[in-house]
């Protein structure tokens, strides 16, 4: 089977002008097919800010009422999607914006209200890899924006990792899939000052261990759940990493392992 | 060769949420291949005035500064495309949203400053329809914003109407095309304040001639220019009419002939 990375970046990466043009280099030099899932908070709640809407956050996550849900489908699926693809095509790299909408590529629940009202927030529920699978077998390169849709018409606000992980293990079945989750640090670590004490090799069960003596906590924790979810599912790389570790294709960070 | 029907509506019927709920089905029923091309404008007028940016207009087109073309960008690709993507997913209708950037569809170049500094707007240049073709033949539906590129990473606000009709020229190689303008008015009127009056044919040498004598009037005469410029181009038939022209699929309204 043909490889084809998953590369999950943050917000903050692609939002500023440097950074973006630096992680784009990279991106484009990876062997193999690519995809592209991007994050944008913080351009979503500049623009809040500016048209005078309150931006709420509970456990890192962003409340969604009406009129967020427009501000993040513009800046997740316009401003910041479209920045991306037209920098991918002055590479030379054909790449094709998509929200979960389009091609009705990943389909979402509404969140249901348990103790806190997330809003318009979305729960992955499918992913329908039938067109996408073609492209990225032409070479065209998929940009992921956090939006999803719930077959109604509503569209939601979705987490970008679990939309990358969704995508990976849909992929599984025609793809070698590396899911790389890139975040600020150089991969998980056993000591959160100490860039040097990176993981190399994390287990399930290592994982379960570090959590519980309080090792690794807090956005952490989701994100490894999904990369071993992605493992269990066929995925055949889960890597944590920065920006840094896709220099040169070989995804230093740390990997997790079976 | 298969129908592909190319139906270009303007901003304030996609904006609406009853107008636009209507036209779609209409559209969902259409014989054939489809593709939709939207606008935007008064979304992107009201989003610009609550961020505090001024809207310049100068004969009917908007200058675009740096803060207007992030603006278009959001409303147009983001916030009106992924509405009418999800919109038609719940009618069943495989839709994907695109700018001209994604898949490298339409590329422009920022328009030369003579009497007028237009800012970030974009005169097409070339429409790539290689990858398009394909998911048009598959069944998708492309939803297409009038945002172009320019091939460096620069995204141009571009005319839609422009971009209807160069998407119509570069497809009619491929597919039987009919090119559908879509406006307030049932067609072009001999009398604007008769609809009764509308011309159900217009050769070229009958449009100067009405033309001159004043019966055809401001955005009507780019409209038409397109449009016999696309029959000229191979496109199998052009129409202008409105939103109730599209019912059954007829396509009533005004029929250009060569």
């Amino acid at each position: 089977m043909s490889i084809l990375s998953i590369i999950k970046v943050g917000g903050k990466v692609v939002e500023e002008t440097a950074s973006l043009q630096k992680l784009l280099n990279d991106f484009v030099k990876l062997p193999g097919f690519k995809v592209l899932v991007h994050g944008g908070g913080r351009s979503a709640t500049k623009i809040s800010e500016k048209l005078g809407i309150e931006t709420k956050m509970v456990n890192g996550r962003r409340i969604t009422d009406e009129e967020t849900l427009k501000v993040v489908t513009m800046v997740y699926a316009g401003l910041v999607n479209k920045n991306i693809v037209a920098s991918l095509q002055a590479r030379n790299c054909n790449a094709i914006g998509l929200s979960g909408a389009d091609l009705d590529l990943i389909r979402a629940v509404k969140r249901p209200v348990k103790d806190i009202d997330y809003g318009f927030v979305g729960d992955v529920v499918s992913v329908q890899t039938n067109e996408v699978s073609k492209l990225i077998a032409d070479g065209v390169v998929p940009v992921i924006a956090p939006i999803t849709h719930d077959g109604s018409g509503l569209l939601l606000n979705t987490n970008a990792d679990t939309m990358a992980s969704s995508m990976a293990k849909a992929l599984a079945s025609s793809f070698s899939v590396n899911l790389v989750y890139c975040f600020e640090k150089p991969g998980v670590m056993m000591d959160q000052n100490d860039e040097k004490s990176v993981i190399k090799e994390l287990s399930f069960d290592e994982f379960k261990k570090l959590q519980d003596n309080g090792t690794i906590v807090e956005g952490m924790i989701p994100k490894l759940d999904n990369g071993f979810a992605a493992l269990d599912s066929g995925v055949k790389n889960v890597i944590i990493t920065n920006t840094n570790g896709l220099a040169g294709g070989n995804f230093s960070g740390t990997i997790l392992v079976k």
